[in-house]
């Protein structure tokens, strides 16, 4: 519910997406400003990417990539695990599973098993209903969902390696965030959510290499993808945010499959006229999509969610923990809490009496409280109860914020103010989770813990962990999801 | 795969779109050029729409409405049957028809049957794989094909009679082409399809309405379509251009059915900044939406196409086609084929040698040359094999165009020099199938029985035609489903 509405200042200027083409680019306009996109050669993005992911091998793919997806996918199995009794899902499946076909795949943290497009469906938005996912952080896109929902079903029904799984997995990465890089950030600025967006044509890279496509085919996928891309921004706050990453898996998946029979799409659905990049966004940069194709890899730079809400307040979240636990504080302790945070903070997440737990995610004043009583951000803090929780009201009104343009977005100051007149400061310059501060494995398996203990019991819990780390030396995908259900009574 | 660019001129000035809105439209801003937009209050059109469609009773649909809905589903049902065996189809068919679930409804003019999902995209992918269906002229949707499909299958699944039926369908159909009114041209010319992306809002309309939705399901049905609105006219001579109302039906009738199981979306899915009009068009309307509703009704003035191919070749196939019956004549007579269109004919089909039946319905020449040798533009007129007719091929290079701004989209002039000199003329005002010079109901019963033939045998066509003709008195749709299909052998 909380993407921020520019991340751009989150990352390093070397890598800000969009760069020398603010302009935007077509094949007839040459120009200084638009020399990089036309180098890439614009007509014949659709075809290079898709040539891309046919011809990559696994052993094209280097160390840290492959280390990097593996933590991006337990990281998403135990998402998955902690949105799988969401009322969200509960309706979703109320609605559809009577529709699913031969129930061939699983629902990671569920009894159900569906057809491998429903399948797919629901584990897109079980990952990413409590907000709590990966992100992207140069584009935004929450890149896991889209992509893993769409293989780990399809890897139930044909046989998939843990290593062909992981290719896949990395390849769909790459292309839904080279091409969010491509249009961000006017495709989001215009009210698209990039990671339903964006995320079909991940979803279809990833299946449609599983499927063995060939480069015409792949063309076709991606194409099919393109003509099913949707998502919006209005929809934040709502159960449709996690819809859309489950959509976008499902009908990438969808993509794939009818590519595979030869079902034509058009061949530069990318870049053409009326394709994708100018149809949904004011500015293209298509460099973006075929620089370094192979050489560099979106992967890498994953990061996780220490806390379950969106990455703006995470600085402030972060400094509030680390001076509670420093100074074993409680609240009765606590005279006031001032916090300075760059504007887009009390832009986004300004609501000083959030009434339920949804709009508590956009309540700094919730987080900072709830972090301080209870030394974590995670779902339980962002909850109907403790928005209700008197003990948080009241320190919760003891905090005040103050914008500053010269705070960057990804730092954070925080004052607290006991009743003895003592000054505990902090300032979070890069906040736990960031990519200078990555999660560590061991935060991941904490995170991990907490979420899966809605579904599954402890002893599975290990279990299923223990396998997502070792998921790239898998015979079969399978062998995690018989795993990663409830016991039968 | 012929809409035009533009049909704004096509249609008189009284009833064009966007009008005074050609300024993007913000709920607070005032001008004299927004004041019509602000009366129709834009905060709250999504919740208009709704209400409308919930509480909308059969005794409200004025007589013509019904009848011109009767209509519409009848050349709706020909298409499908002239479309089930199309390779498009049969692709479709070969890559999801085994994810299907429970098969519990019809795809026209075949013998699979399939769940109700899968169902609505085959017949929305059937009735436009021949470009032959109908046109609301003033936003080139075409209507029937995201509605109907969406709710037969759904009507096969729960008892639903053909007057419930029509009314579902006039209100869809009045869904989707408001909201296309409301951002057409823009959003046409921003690269969108817009039969895939107004249509998905039909489908979840109608398939809400026979669900019974409440106002607030509504709403969210509306919500869950608009985050799922996709089709790109990149699309447009490939397979995928079919795929567009079939997928808009389909993920309507999901729309509608998470919807009915309280899956939330927000409340102003259409009009809100970061909603469906704003993301996907830089000029709105609202009062294309809420203006007259309940009085006017937009399946009044549908059209059906008589020829299969883009609307802007009509008056001239229609000048060449009286010509020849009213002279006898044959090529061998003909020395020279003189056109005189608007540029926008030349611009869209001007391709002088097509290659392929996909390529020739973008050729003035080849549909000239053809529609004399034959008097008829079906599909067998844009086949391959017609491409490649020697005699159509001849006479195809005897055939020239002038452009002139001067001569109306809607209007053509034709004028046959034969070889003893005598020179044949035929101005067209209106093509036959325009608003002007509908087709009688006996010419669409001509067209649904060439079409039907590659499906159905002669009895079961006359069956067929007579239970479309009689659909409001049905007391079960599936009366019809039962005899749309093969014979069993």
């Amino acid at each position: 519910m909380t993407d921020p509405i520019s991340r751009r200042s989150f990352i390093k200027a070397s890598t800000i997406a969009v760069g020398s083409a603010a302009i935007p680019v077509t094949a007839n306009v040459a120009s200084a400003a638009t020399a990089k996109a036309l180098a890439s050669n614009p007509t014949d993005v659709t075809r290079q990417l898709a040539n891309y992911v046919v011809n990559s091998k696994w052993s094209d793919i280097p160390e840290a990539a492959r280390k990097e997806a593996v933590r991006s996918v337990f990281n998403w199995v135990g998402c998955c695990l902690g949105g799988a009794r969401h009322v969200t899902t509960n309706r979703a499946i109320a609605a559809l599973a009577e529709f699913s076909g031969k129930a061939e795949a699983t629902v990671l943290g569920r009894s159900e098993r569906l057809d491998i497009m429903h399948a797919a469906l629901l584990n897109g938005i079980t990952s990413h209903v409590l907000d709590y996912d990966d992100t992207h952080l140069e584009t935004i896109i929450h890149p896991a969902g889209p992509v893993a929902s769409a293989i780990l079903a399809l890897g139930e029904r044909q046989k998939t390696s843990g290593e062909d799984f992981m290719h896949a997995f990395i390849l769909g990465v790459e292309v839904e965030c080279r091409i969010g890089k491509a249009v961000y950030p006017s495709h989001y600025e215009r009210g698209f959510h990039i990671t339903g967006t964006a995320g079909v044509f991940g979803g279809a890279a990833a299946a449609g290499k599983l499927l063995g496509l060939n480069e015409q085919q792949m063309v076709w996928a991606l194409g099919i993808a393109a003509t099913q891309s949707a998502g919006l921004k209005d929809m934040f706050g709502t159960m449709c945010k996690a819809f859309h990453p489950g959509s976008a898996g499902q009908n990438g998946l969808k993509a794939a499959l009818l590519a595979s029979k030869d079902y034509t799409s058009s061949n530069g659905a990318i870049e053409a006229k009326e394709g994708f990049a100018f149809s949904y966004s004011d500015e293209q940069d298509f460099s973006q999509i075929t620089d370094n194709l192979g050489a560099s890899f979106e992967v890498s730079r994953n990061t996780y969610k220490p806390f379950a809400c969106g990455i703006v307040t995470h600085p402030i979240i972060d400094g509030c923990i680390q001076l509670r636990n420093e100074h074993n504080l409680t609240s009765d302790q606590i005279s006031a809490v001032s916090l300075r945070v760059n504007p887009l903070v009390i832009k986004l997440t300004g609501k000083k009496s959030p009434q339920s737990g949804l709009e508590s995610k956009f309540s700094i004043y919730h987080a900072s409280a709830a972090a301080i009583i209870r030394g974590s951000a995670g779902p339980n803090e962002f909850s109907d109860e403790t928005v209700r929780n008197a003990e948080v009201i009241s320190l919760r009104d003891k905090v005040s914020a103050i914008a500053e343009e010269n705070v960057r977005e990804e730092e954070a100051f925080v004052v607290i103010r006991l009743h003895d007149g003592t000054l505990l400061s902090k300032h979070v310059a890069h906040a736990i989770g960031s990519l200078e501060r990555p999660m560590t494995n061991a935060s991941l398996e904490s995170k991990f813990k907490d979420q899966a203990l809605t579904a599954l019991t402890g002893d599975q819990i290990d279990r299923v962990m223990a396998i997502c780390w070792q998921i790239e030396s898998l015979a079969d995908v399978n062998e995690l999801t018989r795993v990663a259900v409830p016991l039968r009574p």
